[in-house]
């Protein structure tokens, strides 16, 4: 047994998800009032990264056609990092026009989940984002492009997700001019073993443009693969205020990591994340008020921070 | 960054505890009929090692009133280790006149968590710890006894707790006759950094008598602690189907590890712990009857097994 400790990175970024993947999945649509306000209090706890919708026409996702107004208000939120999903050239278009500070592309490494979700194959997902680079070039746009990489564990459609294909998706992805790529388990089938061997091999590919990783909690293993991609230097994270989020296309498929559970575990390893988790519980309170009925998810909510938080461990 | 993995287990034992540490923490009191039930369904699903309750005064906890007649029946099922808790040598002579495979007596490194639960210090129970084994010895019992160092990694009452206190008491409870030692993080205050670095030094002291990891899911970290704990070589964990239990005199502390949603983790990642899963969800949809009103946790009974659960995802 290697005794050999790896070193945990200094600093981590938890992405919020929550206004795009959290909200897309769950009935309430919430007022654009009350995103603002979300947004505002984010940026105030700390965070710098907001996804804070998705270019689709507002028929198939209602619950986020004010996506654009949301876009430019959190581009006034000082050093507030502002992300969108695009699902094809039409939304890369719209999120050039809105100067969105980065556009994900979703790419589903299932073929089964990428026609039933977004009816084209991965690889003419593949040939979106060449094209979507293409208009971000031609319109001198430092929109950053990432392509992401979804069902990259396996899928509740198709079963297993060839781990090479998952790869060479990642690499034609970077071939077609991503700036980032990131992979994602959007059905929860990761475990930290997985996460290990494959987060492993994408740093190995990708380098510095390996950009974050998405993990669903569908099982409980959320902050356990969370651990196993720190393990292997990955230090973005997606994460969902209370949890929130799904994947409508994935049976059973519900809750992203907790925001504020990802930052408790981050914060007492000592992993600096430039987040106040206090506020943050504070912010979690509010959305839950906002969100009656809806499930949410996470345990830091319940029981608080510990009262040695802050304080090191390792030292003592 | 180093890239050398770390090799897991091969094989790991998930040692029931919930008809001890479960059930002692809420109000229903399981019919001992029930209990029996519980243990020859948990039997018959490949578990091998469970903790039947507690040699305890019934007026102190009647929910665990029947340990003796559990153990007696738990030792007729082939194959089954059978634990109990004791907290003192008069426990300990229950326990070894009842012919259990373990006893564990728990001793609590935060002295006042200690005084409120145990109405002793930690070197009171070291001491008893010394009289329970020449007890054990005069008897000429098979009795093995195992010392367990709860508030491993903090406490509610008194806060931090002294990594090197933790690491003496380990050493005064082999040096005083325990044949096994365990590490308990009784409040939910570790995270996988802690758990590391504690569980490798004591892995360091204690070697094979190193036996037990016990993590409660309190703040949502218990599984990715169990994983942390996996890569420093550790591979026997209890845990609480339906993620029951706590500690009475930890206020908000609630929630073991939950047995399903463990057995996933090990199962996904190919350890070995010849636990039916299948058999243990039917049997926590029993006991989740038997406890109505009371909270469970959980998530595997949720969203049940992954498609691609048991193929192998390295070689994909």
């Amino acid at each position: 047994m290697s005794t050999q400790h790896r070193r945990l990175p200094a600093t981590a970024v938890i992405r919020e998800v929550g206004l795009r993947d959290g909200l897309q999945s769950i009935a309430t649509i919430l007022p654009t009032e009350h995103k603002r306000e979300w947004i505002r209090a984010a940026h105030a706890a700390g965070q710098r990264e907001i996804e804070v919708g998705s270019f689709v026409p507002a028929r198939l996702l209602p619950q986020l056609a004010d996506t654009g107004e949301l876009v430019a208000f959190a581009k006034t939120l000082p050093g507030l990092f502002v992300s969108v999903l695009v699902p094809n050239l039409r939304g890369g278009e719209s999120a050039i026009a809105a100067e969105a500070d980065l556009m994900i592309v979703p790419l589903s490494a299932s073929h089964a989940h990428s026609l039933a979700n977004l009816r084209k194959t991965p690889d003419d997902v593949v040939a979106e984002v060449a094209r979507i680079r293409a208009a971000r070039d031609a319109a001198g746009s430092k929109t950053l492009i990432e392509g992401g990489v979804g069902t990259a564990f396996g899928c509740t459609l198709q079963g297993q997700v060839d781990k090479q294909e998952v790869l060479r998706l990642m690499q034609a992805l970077l071939d077609a001019g991503a700036d980032r790529v990131s992979l994602a388990d959007t059905v929860g089938y990761a475990d930290p073993a997985m996460v290990r061997d494959l987060f492993e091999d994408a740093v190995k590919i990708a380098g510095e443009r390996f950009w974050c990783g998405h993990f669903h909690d569908t099982r409980g293993l959320g902050l356990a693969n969370v651990y196993a991609a720190l393990e292997v230097g990955v230090n973005r994270f997606d994460a969902c205020l209370a949890g929130i989020g799904g994947c409508p296309h994935a049976p059973g498929a519900s809750g992203n990591v907790s925001t504020e559970d990802l930052a408790y575990m981050l914060g007492s390893m000592g992993i600096e994340t430039g987040v106040e988790i206090d506020q943050l519980l504070a912010l979690r309170q509010r959305v839950a008020g906002w969100l009656a009925g809806e499930t949410l998810h996470g345990s830091l909510w319940q029981s608080g921070l510990p009262k040695t938080f802050g304080q090191s461990f390792a030292t003592a």
